[in-house]
């Protein structure tokens, strides 16, 4: 079968098929249960972003690119074991399914694969993806993909975390959420973003709000002041103290980036 | 306006009232979006497993808790800055009515907030969660949550990752899947939770199947072997040489464990 005679079964395929990148940045998630999109992502801040057009989502279904009459999409693991693996000429096609009317330098356009073997997905990473000009996830299931496609394409592959998932799809839905609020004009309120964790290498101090008392416990006072040094100074200490005692590694590398002169 | 009053607006209020705990697996969502849920949990085997009354889910709408004529869930950060705080006043109801028929012992029922100023979740907190008879998830949005609700109730803040996303709905279907999948039953093959990345602390060996050679490139020849012993060896050689390379944090914890005596 034809990549062109695949083409009718696939969502919006005049999109995929333009020569030119999507106007707006625009993730293109490779999937078996493509109506797992937008999912929450089209509730809230993102959905109405969406809807203005700020940001995209194209969803391939992997499942038109199996073989045979039961479109299978994996086999049993070479070697033996457990589980079933996505087949190297099924995700490979619904790659280069994907890739059509994407940049190539993959600064401007990343192809990642979500993975538990991954490199740690972080804040700065979604930064990196929020300043290109869309991206490209395959989303796992069962025991993973060949590992021919990962070399061949010369895909990223990005972790969340260390525990396992049954597949990609909420791990995508994660990194496609933490990069799309980044995007100009999404949250209401850009300054938001500067003050909340990590944007400066530390956690966040504690939040409170209205009644100034509650179950006999008081907002410390020092918020109530008006007083803006005091109240910074105070938030200051707070982050560097829930950084040190609970992130121990984030404390140290932030210790390590001051040192460096900032 | 009493609690009592209130429950008629949530969602299976029976379920909630009963002064036992569900008879399966449990997560409680605490949420501004109960229509997330059960989202991409409700397709695949995880889907098929809650069929089967594997495990359960009820979302308590925190809107109805909210205050006034509209429900006011929310106000500013005393202090000043950007953005909303949930209120004590507010979430604190919704806790306790999510409490209800729940054991008061935390390692039968753990109460979690997931927040990126958390403890970072991993395969062993997710082997704890799936321990327990069932969990409440307290799901924030805007800045978070007064600081003084997770006092008072003794919360354990959980993190997915060094990251920013726009509510905690999607950490915490990534919390429940990790989780739901160790369950008995859950997962067809239970030897393929055992090989999985993190099981034994290392990054999974690279996976491949038919067709033996694609785009010029061959599955390794010891898979190809038939040979048992030196394809576990090649595995646990790959694994290794992964993890060392991708993840020097996790294989220095590894060797750390070894050296014990493990």
């Amino acid at each position: 079968m034809s990549i062109a005679g695949r083409v009718s079964t696939l969502r919006r395929p005049r999109d995929l098929m333009e020569e030119r990148p999507p106007a707006a940045w625009t993730a293109r998630i490779v999937t078996l249960f493509p109506e797992a999109f937008p999912g929450i992502l089209g509730l809230s801040l993102t959905g109405k972003a969406r809807d203005q057009g700020l940001w995209g989502l194209d969803t391939i279904d992997l499942r038109p690119f199996g073989l045979g009459k039961h479109k299978n999409v994996d086999d049993t693991p070479a070697g033996g074991g457990a589980g079933m693996v996505l087949r190297a000429d099924v995700v490979g096609p619904a790659l280069d399914h994907a890739a059509l009317g994407t940049p190539e330098d993959r600064t401007r356009w990343p192809v990642v694969y979500m993975s538990p073997r991954g490199k740690p997905f972080t804040q700065a990473m979604a930064q990196r993806f929020a300043g290109a000009e869309g991206m490209t996830i395959l989303c796992g299931r069962f025991e993973g993909v060949d590992e021919r496609v990962l070399d061949h394409y010369a895909i990223e592959e990005v972790s969340i975390g260390d525990f396992v998932l049954t597949g990609g799809e909420l791990a995508a839905q994660i990194v496609i959420d933490a990069t799309i609020r980044l995007l100009p004009g999404v949250l209401g309120n850009q300054a938001s973003t500067e003050e909340e964790s990590f944007s400066h290498g530390l956690l966040e101090h504690p939040q409170y709000t209205r009644p100034a008392e509650w179950q006999g416990r008081a907002i410390p006072e020092v918020l109530m002041s008006g007083h803006h040094g005091r109240i910074e100074a105070w938030r200051r200490a707070q982050s560097e103290e829930i950084t040190r005692t609970r992130r121990p590694d984030l404390w140290d590398a932030h210790i390590a980036k001051q040192k460096k002169g900032d």
